[in-house]
């Protein structure tokens, strides 16, 4: 899990993919033999090098690699990271596309010596977060998410699998050095005074107010202790909608790199926690009253369908329970504390991507800091509200009207 | 860890026992080549030989031998049971000979081939279970179970350990079949009727309505879920009196082999609950009133004193955490759950030890049916008063008032 880097492994260029992929006979479907192909590296994550190649005869017959890089690369080598998260990536999409093979890209290989997946590259698909910004609504998409959620989680949890099956699957899905980069960025850092922070000097007072709040410290404390221990489902770990790719047709997820064990609430929160930071991003992003109020009612209807498909999608697992084993208060309880999690994690997100180290584009893409401030603050302050209520928050609605109830401190 | 059976393994027996202790060089210290050896076979456990060998010349240079059986003791060969346990075992050990060596045995060695521990013969103690169904008062037994618990659990959680070490330490521990035992035993058949459950007929009116509860099911359901899934420290797994050896003076704990990652409310629960089991069983055991009231105050005190030493003896842990990251508020909030674990794990292990398939000598041992059925009605009774209010407690003395208010149904 820790060892050393495989003596065959070297980072690709756009040069050297054309010759990688000759030497893969798991393509041999996609490209010919005398193909000319094209390659070009996209990534703008922070981990991985992404290679998109296609034949330069017809870009259709295309594929994606995404290569671990050693290290993380906004940081650069100074923060050096195992590549075993390739093959955390490999294995949870190989989970994904048997339990939802229309939400998950297709994957040719894994190549373990180069810590490489190559997958299906989706050219008719955009990052949903670009076109949130956008203003752009995606009417499918809380069927498919609150689908892929109730899945992904659902099957991989105690509820399903079989007693000894889950815990090999915690074993292997043990992922000390992502899951520590969420417990410094998501749950630690935004509520102290780090270097790493990257909030503008015009918010300082609420981060330093927000910083001060001792009872918000006992609820992240608390909420990164469940993080921390509690092995629930095969979580994707990083659901943000900067994780999806739609159209108005399909949604898929993408780079579960961050995959381990931990509890249903961080997925679901992860969705919710994005769609409100882009709601948050509108008070300024959409100048027209109506059209502002027309998109946001997209967003918070999004919302409260994204959980009540989960639910409508995650009975079937209930409708085969014991019910002596787990009786319908337990089955009511189980999705009420998910719900709180939901909304404890959601928090967590929206507040890290406004004060901590790695933002969303939703807000910090805003140009005029005036503005910029006046969203991340609303975000905040959303968050903020989310968090200390969510030991209460028994239906999703409430969560819909506390953001719509939320304005910005400045 | 679900792998075949190493070729070199045989059971052993007493006449093969001294020839194996002849090629154990870590033995060299204890038995001197020119010694007579003698072994018996004493296992009184479900799973295991256990084997005592001594130095006929000299009976205290002796050792202990606990191999592992490929299947369930008790049932038989068609309760299948991988010998993996006995690593556990070991590797459980050491952690708790580096953590609290005064209250561990001594292990000499670990024959992975023959899953085999060989340890320290505790010569001068007792099982405590016999010891208190005697009336014996252990004067130092909360100090060092408190002083145990607090090390083992807190030494090894996300409090202490290192974020990448406590991970690769879940996976080491993980212990499915062990678990399946527990999680089948403990939170399933006990509430519901099975061939496996052996209470007598008289206690039937009372379990029939338990079994009926579907509000304690719920509260079942929940603990269970947690033992299945909350990975907070590496807790013992079977810490009821049967694995402690006593006497005036000392403390120890054997018999680790369901080590896991689970919640320290499993550990604290058991001991609390045992001794609760062994107060309801002095309800017919003593008849003189003033030495029953005398024995159950020493009762009730020790569990009182029992939860104090643990939280003081937890304190240090607490004293170098991160009060930006864990404010005292958290850690106030962190110990009372802890505590509410504690009183719903303990109610479930003694619901387990009336109604379920392996019960406890200090009730089952009883002669008189009517007797028996006295003290096991008494301890379904505490137990349920427990596990119901579990959610709401604070001070440990709340359970001592549940027990002494509690009288028997029947």
């Amino acid at each position: 899990m820790f060892g050393d880097i495989s003596p065959r492994y070297h980072p690709l260029t756009p040069e050297t993919v054309p010759a990688y992929i000759r030497t893969r006979k798991e393509l041999e479907a996609v490209f010919r033999p005398e193909d000319a192909l094209e390659a070009v590296e996209v990534g703008d994550g922070n981990l991985n090098l992404v290679f998109k190649v296609w034949a330069k005869a017809d870009p259709r017959r295309t594929v994606v690699l995404k290569q671990a890089l050693p290290y993380v690369r906004l940081v650069g080598d100074s923060w050096p990271l195992p590549t075993d998260r390739a093959r955390i990536e490999a294995q949870a999409l190989e989970i994904h596309g048997r339990l939802v093979p229309q939400h998950t890209p297709r994957v040719y290989f894994y190549d373990a010596d180069m810590y490489l997946v190559c997958m299906q590259n989706l050219i008719d698909h955009i990052i949903m977060r670009k076109g949130l910004i956008q203003g752009i609504k995606y009417p499918h998409f809380a069927e498919h998410i609150g689908l892929f959620m109730a899945r992904t989680l659902g099957m991989t949890s105690d509820l399903v699998l079989d007693y000894r099956a889950k815990k090999v699957e915690v074993a292997r899905f043990i992922n000390p050095e992502l899951c520590k980069i969420t417990e410094d960025l998501i749950f630690t850092e935004p509520y102290r005074q780090t270097e790493r922070n990257r909030f503008h000097a015009e918010l300082e007072p609420q981060v330093v107010a927000l910083q001060a709040d001792t009872g918000l410290h006992l609820e992240v404390a608390q909420l990164k202790e469940k993080f921390m221990t509690q092995a629930q489902a095969l979580v994707h770990g990083d659901l943000h909608t900067g994780s999806i790719m739609v159209n108005q047709t399909d949604t898929y997820v993408i780079d579960p790199e961050f995959a381990y064990y931990g509890p249903m609430g961080f997925d679901v929160g992860a969705v919710i926690g994005n769609l409100l930071l882009n709601y948050a991003a509108h008070e300024v992003r959409t100048t027209d009253p109506e059209k502002r109020a027309d998109f946001r009612t997209y967003l918070t209807d999004t919302i409260i369908q994204v959980w009540q498909v989960f639910v409508r999608e995650f009975q079937p697992i209930w409708d085969r329970a014991d019910v002596i084993d787990m009786p319908r208060l337990y089955q009511q309880d189980y999705m009420r504390r998910v719900l709180q999690d939901t909304v404890g994690f959601g928090a967590c997100k929206m507040m890290r991507r406004v004060i901590g180290l790695a933002g969303v584009e939703d807000i910090r893409g805003i140009e005029s800091v005036k503005d910029r401030t006046t969203a991340a603050s609303l975000a905040l302050n959303i968050a903020v509200s989310m968090v200390k209520a969510r030991h209460h928050i028994t239906r999703i609605e409430e969560v819909v009207e506390m953001a719509t109830a939320a304005r910005p401190s400045m």
